[in-house]
């Protein structure tokens, strides 16, 4: 079929159910970052593969929306399908939402699958739509009817984390969330995202690219449990085991039922973020709006956590620092390319132990392909790389023991002035950050321009956030916690790991980004509080040739010393003479 | 009256309507900062003279909560009187509102004078109460029916704030404000604030202490507007002035009554922060809530207002030059008291153009007085100061032309190396937020941590904002803007002056405050946007003897010794020989 054919079948459709609008995302049942094959239904109406976009169709017209990253990506996609292509951030360009509430009269019919709807969103909607007394229609999935060989739904192996890697069992963790649904008066706890079931029961699965999820749901009772899965790729002893723990399986189409019958007396907790609308529909018992506790709890590591993760830094330093020597010694010599690059780099790090897979697309970023911080290489964009200009690489890996994330920015030639100065200041910006000292309760929000001020001061900005959340053998970004310019009630706590990444992107020229994760741990108490300070996990070397020596203080210098005498410290035990000597001369004091 | 005799004759009246509870708070009609004495209800039935504080009655119990700043203060002033001290802020004490909600039973009625009570603080005790159906009787003003010779209300003079001075007609400011209406549809502003009121007619009053405001609530309509005063006080011109700008003039108690008869069909925007209960309840016409608009734009000090606010500066700068030639001159030689430092403080202001006034109760604080942010001297706690130990003085003054707020803190003998370091630890901090260049947008919880990051790596800290909003001629503490930790959505904007005032308190020891006004400016843009930076406005010298130079970084340094430099050329032609060369020394270079 092609674009303009699933259009009309799909209009075909509307109309016989009276549904003067139909609104395709990109989101899957639980709101995932990562989405299964299945559930590409904008993908496949559209053509337009980029990983952001919404489509919206009414009896006249198409609209897709997508962001700067997409933007000629999506005009080449959608040059004969008919759809218009919104920009979103750019000049009068209105949402969706806002497209809809100037296309639609009064009364009129507004339908999307509810399955893939959050709550939130549902709101908005409604919000944006306010004026027009508009009906919501969620409960046809009109894509579904016209797709032809859908993908089916991912069945990968779910397994067991293990105790050794999660450092906390199903029970505690039930019990600590049990504690937060009693403080609501809560029955139950439903669970809707695929991250904090995983976390929560302690499984891991493979139905989704990166992250080591499986397509699941969770209800949390006062003395039982649930987690509704693919039941055949369970194995007999992880089901036991789940039993141990007062856990039963249900199969995973069973959670709309089950949802239904929790008595209309009951108090059940959720995240509006993280449930669907047809979940959330399913409920008649009372609603207690709350973000799942398993957020907040997920993201403090406990000392097993922390331990694998800091062996996952090590694996990851030892796979890049064969990398790095294997590029240099390279160069020039045999053709490499961006994708070159990306498959190298995928190659050492499978040579480590308990290795699962990159824990996102790498960005593998040459000149001016690194000035857009999210550049994916496709087969038109791929170049080969010289030894000359900058190449900013944004990687990372899933290992059972821990997750890892790490931009460095390579000077492949000798550098000038302006592009030193940049290299520079991004790296102050990261070394400020990783010496923050701060007390108990300072939030993101507050940090940030830690990371920024010396570019501001020089009147440059990067236009993304500093800071993520890491999981451990989990999501590559996760929450509560960020370090952003955006204001976000959510300390940064002891135990939480977060990604340090300042930027500077120069379009058309080159981009500029480095990247650690950093631990946040208790620092000393004063007759003015308790502190909190950085420890950064990340093991990795930095070119110094990049660096304007000039304009670093001495503590940024003590700083950038001391970290390189400990990556070589932790990384030069593991490797031969060879990679030794190297890394040796990368780490040499400044 | 004694105490007890009075909360007797007020349970009396409360038993006579049937109210369970009475609340009595230090407000006024337009939640100003500074009360008339008419409105002291709280001090005059508990005896508690502190300049915050609630008293809640009930039939057997009397209570009253006040900040850690006057535990001790009322501690003494409670000694006879039965009612109990909640100290606020200290570990298992009730907010009075959630006192009120253990107390009281189902079904109760909670009184208090509407008149004083604002819209958002009646929301938070229904809210506080929410479970308990509680009855609100806002109607009775029981304190007026027993307070015999009550003050009566202010009566003082309103003049113009002349166009050379507020540099925007009022035509001009109400065109302003009636675009904000016109966003909004609403046909009608009610504004309740004194500050606001000041600003949008520029009048100026003596009604309270400190701020030169006159009792006055106005109200805008989309071509007329009314402003209600005391209209005995206001001159002919003043009067023939307003009505040229369509603004009539109407006596300060008919606003209930004017209110009552805007129509039912017609919007009304009000700040629900800054609006008594009664005048709200007084309206029929839909409410539209929105922070006043003039908050915004009073903060915005046009070109006519920052040459005001910098002569106000000189002029500040001269008198506090002045002495603190004086107080070095003198000490060791005749008795110096904090008393005496805050009336010669004032009569050296005095002695310059256009003074109106202090701009808020000096804050002298000697040794460990210093190390009470808010202390104010009294007759108990005056002392002799001395040729030794850290003296702080927070003061400021009312000019026609401007407002200042300035604090320095003098080492009058030798500082050990703790005391240095704090003293320039906290100087390092107000350097930095001073040197400070920021995107547009940026808030002040974004920039905040430039003033406590060298604090926090030493582990010490401040428990006060740093930085509020200063008038022109107007309230030393305005909004909207502040630079502070908590989470607030308000960028610091070109032409807003903001105070800059890090400080470090260790109590029973000494006190270290450095305090200058801060004006934002725009700076330069680039490919990467629009950047402000700060102008320092404050004139007047640091005790450099104070500083420990080893630990400020060369830009610091260079910031410090501009700065003096600037002090010294502009305030030095001012000055006598003697004054003169003596500020020389003071200000030479570090």
């Amino acid at each position: 079929m092609t674009v303009a054919e699933k259009i009309n079948a799909l209009r075909f459709l509307m109309n016989e159910k009276n549904i003067h609008a139909y609104i395709i995302t990109s989101s899957d049942p639980h709101m995932s970052e990562y989405v299964p094959e299945r559930w590409t239904s904008r993908q496949w109406i559209s053509g337009f593969t980029g990983s952001a976009g919404t489509v919206v169709i009414t009896e006249n017209n198409a609209g897709l929306w997508t962001d700067s990253r997409y933007f000629l990506q999506a005009e080449n996609q959608l040059k004969d399908s008919n759809i218009t292509l919104f920009k979103m951030g750019t000049a009068n360009t209105p949402s969706p939402f806002e497209w809809l509430a100037q296309e639609l009269p009064v009364d009129a019919n507004v339908g999307f699958d509810g399955t893939c709807f959050s709550v939130t969103q549902t709101r908005d909607l409604k919000h944006k739509l306010g004026n027009l007394d508009i009906h919501i229609i969620e409960e046809f999935d009109l894509i579904g009817e016209i797709w032809k060989n859908r993908p089916a739904l991912p069945n990968g192996v779910i397994f067991d984390h293990e105790l050794k890697y999660s450092g906390n069992t199903r029970y505690a963790k039930l019990t600590k969330i049990r504690k937060e649904m009693a403080a609501s008066d809560c029955n139950y706890h439903f669970v809707g995202s695929m991250d904090d079931v995983a976390w929560i029961f302690n499984l891991r699965g493979s139905d989704v690219d990166y992250n080591p999820l499986a397509l699941a749901y969770g209800v949390i009772g006062k003395e039982s449990a649930t987690v509704y899965l693919k039941a055949e790729t369970v194995s007999h002893s992880f089901t036991q085991s789940l039993k141990e723990d007062g856990i039963s399986i249900a199969h995973y189409d069973q959670i709309f039922n089950d949802l239904e019958e929790i008595p209309g007396s009951a108090n059940v907790m959720l995240d509006s973020n993280r449930t669907n609308l047809r979940a959330f529909n399913s409920i008649s018992a009372n609603i207690i709006e709350k973000e799942n506790p398993s957020q907040l709890l997920k993201s403090l590591k406990n000392e097993v956590e922390i331990k694998g993760m800091k062996n996952a830094m090590k694996k990851d330093g030892i796979a890049l620092t064969h990398f790095y020597y294997w590029l240099e010694e390279n160069l020039g010599k045999t053709k490499i390319t961006e994708f070159t690059v990306m498959e190298k780099l995928k190659e050492f790090r499978s040579q480590q132990e308990d290795f699962k897979g990159e824990s996102f697309g790498t960005i593998c970023g040459y000149k001016d392909h690194g000035a857009h911080p999210h550049y994916s290489t496709t087969q038109e964009s791929n170049v080969e790389i010289k030894p000359e200009g900058m190449l900013l690489i944004d990687s990372g890996a899933q290992f059972l023991d821990g997750t890892t994330d790490i931009t460095r920015t390579i000077p492949l030639g000798d550098l000038n002035e302006e592009e030193k100065l940049d290299f520079t200041l991004v790296l102050k910006g990261m070394i400020q950050l990783a010496m923050a000292v701060f007390p108990v309760g300072t939030r993101g929000c507050n940090l940030d321009i830690l990371a920024r001020m010396d570019l501001w001061k020089n009147y440059r900005n990067f236009g993304h956030g500093t800071g993520h959340g890491v999981g451990c053998f989990l999501n590559v970004h996760e929450g509560p916690q960020s370090i952003r310019q955006e204001l976000k009630d959510q300390a940064i706590m002891a135990g939480m790991i977060t990604s340090n990444e300042p930027g500077l992107y120069r379009v058309g020229k080159y981009g500029i980004r480095h990247e650690n994760l950093i631990l946040c741990k208790k620092a000393e108490s004063s007759e003015f509080g308790d502190f909190l300070n950085f420890e950064t996990i990340t093991l990795c070397h930095f070119e110094t040739k990049g660096i304007n020596t000039d304009i670093l203080s001495p503590n940024e210098k003590i700083w950038l010393n001391n970290y390189h005498q400990k990556v070589y410290d932790i990384l030069s035990p593991e490797l031969d003479e060879k990679h030794k000597a190297w890394l040796r001369n990368k780490t040499k004091a400044i």
